[in-house]
């Protein structure tokens, strides 16, 4: 159980609150590539509100969203003349927040170089617009497989979640909800398995050991600080198969985008060997932009006689309330990848305070390379 | 007038306040036999969230919402192996809230045991389920004519309503609105009339006299501790006939959902004697189960040109806002029903304070045989 | 910029706060005349709620919207016997709040002569109903020429917007928006040019003087204290036509709902001499009553390929938000007009304060035949 202060320290995502300020060191998600289009995307990140744009010239801009001059949304401004022009009256911003002009200021006024917007970091990678909110000087963005590998295909995906992400994170690093949330015809035939969570240097390496059909397998996948796990699934027809949809690797990233909701991206990776398909992949749905789901509304599926695989852990997290208050948790044997996960917030958080960086972010370009996490079942005996 | 403090004595309904804590040593209707399927039902009830459902063995079992495992919302439970089983991770309670499996446990942990999760009684009657959220032992489930009478038909229906419960029982022990709030063609014929609320052992005993077509009527009904009232209909075409659109005899509850809002349960009887039924009654909405009410919505009746009887009540109730604010009321003469209401309430608030049961709580079987309250419309003169 | 306490100053409008007290000295469009039909019209204004309705002797009565004796809102009241008739007992109230009945008392009862129910003054003018919400006596209502006029036509218009009406006043202060916020084809050619707003009897007279196609005009309007301004436009195919959709005269009312919502009425007058119309003005839409908008909802005009004329100022108006926090402005040289604006409030504000009336409130009626205030626009060199 944890106090309501504890319960903020792990939960919070303003500037200056503890977690907050250590989400801040990492590059996070924040758009699909290809919703950056002729207008300026309005969207909501650790609490502060941004305005995404690319300018004539095709640079990305992040900008906090109400103007400098009297607070109209840049959301309304025009891209044009090197920059975004607030709708109101006409001041004109480049991306990094410098005021290229202020129209009917005096020809001899010096405001405009005396004032500045605030504006964050943005780049792009893998079909993925990431944003870094943080002080000077960014670390590098890290190049995980599924965003730079370069033979196979690709597939993206976005949605909203209603809930606090850390009740999202807590799930991912829970190999022990795979049989119950996600249950079939055929999980009742596994035994209840076990766990070991352990840490590795960019999070938790997660191992879930069960008998299947006979046989004991590991299931071994990662979670990666701050905020997303890679995965990835058996074959159709594997013993260990679990109706996934599709069998690629898989990053997920939770990104928050207040205290009580959330964003969620999902990329697929799938490798093509001498011009044939490794894995069959899910459609990708980057053109749908950013899904918006809404709170307690789940897809049902008959041929399940339940919620969808795709809204399961939606419906479990959502329902622990918008911010589950730990107060009348009960942990137990099987929750020892929430204990460890916690811990290595409380870790990365402290690091931060004290000004060292947070777990698992990367400043060196030798080791950016390509992050290369290989999800995997093994058998056992 | 009442003060702010005065007005939050009657109007709370949480854990710890004084009329919460009044209210929870009674029976409140919480749903609907016809409610309880083949999922948990999910209701909130004096400012608590809690999950109905029926075991495999034909139990009630009414258990708090969420998991004391990590918190997921047990209406997204199993109904299966002797109890309700949390989606997430399989714990599975019976309907006492004792745990009776965790899987993933080692073998040899006793943490089941020493775990309880929080659990209220539930009854049915008279197609009706009843809930117990005080302390032990429980008094009876009072059998109401209405519930337990047997040769006759029942007719039920559930509606929520947008404000807090007291305002709507101040409307039924307050006869002196009929003529006004429910006008008709004839209703301007009556003089003013006069009530008279008396208390008895189960509440008020509401006498309405009036002068109606040159004779005296008095209108002669109950209102039953805490939240229901017992009423009758005299037969279309009496000359105080008065839009019935029954003429059984009707028990209505309003039970707190929260402080700002209600489920209003009716359930009407009508005798069959010799195979005749004695009275016309409204037709069963069992089906429809507890029909959700939109504030500030109401249906119109283009034959009064006003709105329809049976929305006229929430009319008048929801605009005294979600918490009428007593402090601008100004009470008169006919209000006096109001006014022997909150003595009631108070006399039983106390009584809890003191560690006596309050009004109308019924603990010897002897006296629960039937409670018969009998309305009536008799002649004066 | 503006603390926290300066921008409650200016835009809080409830009793008893510095601008709402101000703001309670002038007369305020509440409705159109076409509104007030058979039932009472329920509206809100400067943070009170209000029912306007014409008794059956056709006099205007304005009350304070819930009952005296137990809340329930008199807008679901009856207009009958020479007064409203709450629904919920038959309290009949007269239009100054005299208490005409009260069915039930006993016959000497004097407590409803005792009693008084708050009512505040309503008047008629140019199809737009007045409120006063003051002390007494009440000030004249102003006869602004567009609403007195009588050889012409008139056409209204009234609208909600969803944000504290102070920026809304802002904007109309403010010329310099002109250019940028309702860009056309054209704009880009004229020069910055440049606005000069000074003080005058009712407000501020707004000059501003730009070049458009070699030629320097001066655009006059006029800021009416206390939320309105008078403009006109010119004719179609004028060098610094403006795509306008009417060439009259307009005043236009931000009234205050609560802090956070306005009403927007617009009334427009076009001249007829010798029966010939001497400006194309407005359709008329009173049928259409109050139009409610929704907060980040505008039409968008293909044409232009931005939003549509009439919408653009609630765009730069609501995304300032809800209340806009004055805390991060950066007023520059064109925002003179938006300081003169704030010391007028700040002196009226203070003169309440001293016992005075605020700036522009008449009392005389030899001032108040016509107020004539004439737009134009001049040609300069």
């Amino acid at each position: 159980m944890l106090s309501a202060a504890e319960n903020d320290f792990y939960t919070q995502v303003g500037p200056g609150t503890p977690a907050g300020e250590m989400l801040r060191r990492y590059w996070h998600p924040i758009a699909l590539s290809n919703e950056i289009r002729n207008r300026p995307l309005r969207r909501r990140i650790l609490g502060e509100d941004v305005v995404l744009f690319r300018d004539d010239r095709g640079r990305l801009g992040l900008l906090v969203l109400r103007c400098s001059h009297r607070g109209t949304s840049l959301e309304f401004g025009h891209m044009e003349d090197g920059g975004l022009r607030c709708c109101y009256h006409g001041w004109l911003y480049d991306i990094e927040g410098r005021i290229l002009e202020m129209p009917g200021e005096p020809p001899d006024s010096t405001f405009k170089q005396r004032l500045r917007h605030p504006a964050y970091k943005a780049q792009e990678l893998g079909g993925l617009i990431f944003a870094y909110l943080g002080p000077d000087p960014a670390p590098l963005l890290p190049r995980y497989d599924v965003l730079a590998r370069e033979e196979g295909v690709r597939a993206r995906r976005a949605r909203t979640v209603n809930c606090n992400f850390f009740q999202m994170i807590e799930n991912s690093v829970d190999q022990n909800h795979l049989k119950w949330l996600h249950r079939t015809a055929k999980t009742p035939t596994w035994d209840d398995g076990e766990i070991n969570p352990q840490p590795f240097e960019y999070g938790i390496l997660n191992t879930y050991t069960r008998r299947v059909a006979n046989k004991r397998y590991a299931h071994i996948n990662y979670f990666v600080m701050p905020t997303m796990n890679k995965t990835g699934n058996v074959e159709e027809g594997h013993p260990t198969e679990h109706r996934a949809s599709s069998s690629g690797e898989v990053m997920r990233w939770r990104v928050p985008v207040d205290d009580t909701h959330a964003m969620h991206f999902t990329v697929e990776f799938g490798a093509v060997v001498d011009g044939q398909p490794v894995a069959r992949i899910m459609k990708d749905d980057s053109d749908q932009g950013l899904v918006e789901t809404e709170f307690g509304v789940y897809r049902w599926d008959d041929s399940i006689g339940w919620f969808a695989r795709g809204d399961q852990d939606r419906v479990a997290q959502e329902s622990q309330g918008a911010i589950y208050d730990r107060g009348t948790e009960h942990l137990a044997y099987t929750d020892r990848g929430v204990i460890l996960l916690r811990r290595l917030y409380k870790e990365s958080i402290e690091a931060v305070q004290n000004g060292r960086d947070p777990i698992g972010v990367i400043r060196d370009p030798a080791k950016n390379k390509l992050i290369r996490l290989i999800p995997r079942e093994e058998v056992l005996d």
